[in-house]
């Protein structure tokens, strides 16, 4: 998940409302409407580390938002700040954890020096699918871990969705073996930057803004973003023609809705249960958008003069995957949760790479071999 | 997804309920429980087109039922009726149509009788993922036609999850090329077997009850289930060795909530926002559950006595293309919105699979030459 903190609105929330499924004129005398006590409405505050309209991740925050309000008949009524407008981006999960806002729309991995286990609550280099992360959350124990993880700072995790595997990025020239990416300086953010440092590659950070100048002056050779989608809208493509796909650090990273604890227990049970399933809710709807605007990006991406579309070659790949492991190591050995959320991943992660060979990734060569005719 | 209407209740819902969040005993302090007025409250009746308890389908409509409930604080309390209690499975859609139960819990196929359109809905063969599906309906314009097939019906539909890929079935003898399918006696539903059917395969259908001895005793030769968490429980792997992995016609078919028109119209928005979100949370918790379970069920089940996983040839993909092909013609020339449901349905998929095999499939492969090392 790149930041993405300096880019403008690009579109405006569009969601199904109520009046979309036909409300007849009846209706009032079905129903009587809710009754909004004025001592039961509240106003919560959700902080986002994007701004409003981002498409993917700011637009699915402001839905996930506007649920709650509607879910609770304005009993529970969410106002969204983008990011800068109450607090920076990275300061959203200090702003919940301190009271300032009750909820935060983020990313595990940009607090993760609260904790560095925080990187596998969004994802790690070759790790898991985005529906592969949600069942080991909901079901194979990692909610559990994640909850225990956020609890020193009296925050709730709810996972929030995915864009499915991002893009690998954009670069100047191309890579054909492992040499090629010695001293090339690369803008990539997170643990995918220390994994790529250790394979020789001289990473930079620098806000989204610069990021574009920077390549087209050529002081950065290659920079990653996010996936056709947003790609195609943030413009690398006019400077720099091998677009490699996908990444090998963010298979499915996750977004996350953080709640103040304290302010959610003090919700009435029906009022937890709309923020918790408002946050699943939100889940499916994100991995769906990412999915269907990258889907219908791709090919008009490709069709941009001079796009090259390339995979890593397999030395790299292969270095990748020794300093991932590494890097992961490091990770597990800081503390004792970390210890855990690291056995408990790897476990499961070994499973589900073997499930996925045989069934996703079998089913979508059994299309492709069907399609091709 | 097969019809599962025989099958015993395996697991108790279990879910991540409000006490697990640690509601705090000064909750009370914070917030005035939520007032449910006599008159304001109503119970609705949900009938499944599987019993209570089944892994992955009916207890996913329990933690549907359930969170309706809860959201609404009893406003709105949903009863649960497994197959048979009120109507038996093929009858929920009609049970909803004609308001004796203002939901149903099923799977479009099921219904396709009134309209062969609907089998789109679920999926067809060398169809859509899960998420590429739900990103049809929800961003791509597949909802508004899904509506509007079901609008005849006072009957409206929401998409409720996924069991990701299924597994292609359990044979007697192994699969070489296609003259080993001709007159192969096969117990498969659906699109599927009239796919089957074309190539040369004799398909039967029989209640779930009745396949296991069916298996044992040689009147048929192979049958499909589910995948391997439902698959290990049924027991196939007892009778017949070779397991084919994937379905050709399930790459992720679709659950469905539907719920009686005017029922809905009756409703305040926030319960209709709720029944709404409860469906959405539902498609991503349902699709958790299934990829999970299925990611650690294949390591067991393989290893049962004797059981071989295996691909279907080459060969006899193509013969299943081309006969696919020919059947969603077919529907497509049924009717208006059948034609229209085709079209707009191919366009995306031919998308769908040119941005999964540098996506999805090229995640996947990298991961695994990852961690072989």
């Amino acid at each position: 998940m790149s930041d993405t903190t300096s880019t403008s609105p690009l579109s405006t929330v569009s969601r199904r409302g109520a009046l979309a499924l036909g409300l007849g004129a009846g209706a009032a005398t079905f129903a009587a409407p809710a009754i909004v006590r004025a001592q039961e409405a509240k106003t919560w505050r959700m902080v986002m580390a994007w701004p409003k309209g981002t498409p993917g991740v700011g637009v699915n925050g402001e839905r996930l938002a506007a649920m709650i309000t509607e879910m609770s008949g304005g009993r529970l009524n969410v106002e969204v700040y983008g990011a800068g407008e109450m607090v920076p981006p990275f300061e959203v999960f200090d702003a919940v954890s301190g009271g300032t806002a009750e909820l935060g729309h983020g990313t595990p991995y940009y607090w993760q020096g609260k904790n560095p286990v925080f990187h596998y609550f969004t994802g790690v280099p070759f790790g898991l699918t985005a529906q592969e992360h949600q069942g080991w959350l909901r079901f194979g124990g990692g909610q559990a871990l994640w909850d225990e993880a956020y609890a020193p700072f009296g925050v709730l995790p709810f996972y929030a969705g995915s864009s499915g595997p991002q893009a690998g990025g954009w670069f100047r020239k191309p890579i054909e073996s492992l040499d090629d990416m010695q001293g090339l300086k690369m803008r990539i953010a997170g643990l995918g930057g220390e994994v790529m440092r250790r394979i020789g590659v001289n990473t930079v950070l620098m806000p989204p803004g610069e990021i574009f100048p920077a390549m087209q002056s050529g002081t950065v050779d290659a920079a990653e973003w996010v996936g056709p989608w947003n790609d195609r809208a943030f413009g690398l493509y006019r400077v720099a023609k091998y677009y490699y796909m996908p990444a090998f650090h963010e298979l499915g990273p996750a977004l996350e809705l953080v709640v103040n604890k304290a302010a959610f227990e003090g919700l009435s049970p029906d009022l937890q249960a709309i923020v918790r399933a408002a946050a699943l809710a939100s889940s499916a709807e994100a991995f769906a958008d990412f999915t269907y605007h990258n889907v219908v990006s791709l090919d008009p991406l490709l069709a941009e003069e001079g796009v090259e579309l390339r995979k890593m070659p397999a030395d790299v790949i292969g270095a990748l995957a020794a300093a991932s492991g590494e890097v992961l190591a490091e990770i597990a050995a800081k503390n004792d949760v970390a210890t855990r959320v690291h056995e408990s991943f790897l476990a499961y992660r070994a499973q589900a790479d073997r499930y996925a060979q045989v069934a996703d990734m079998e089913a979508l060569s059994m299309r492709a071999m069907a399609l091709k005719g």
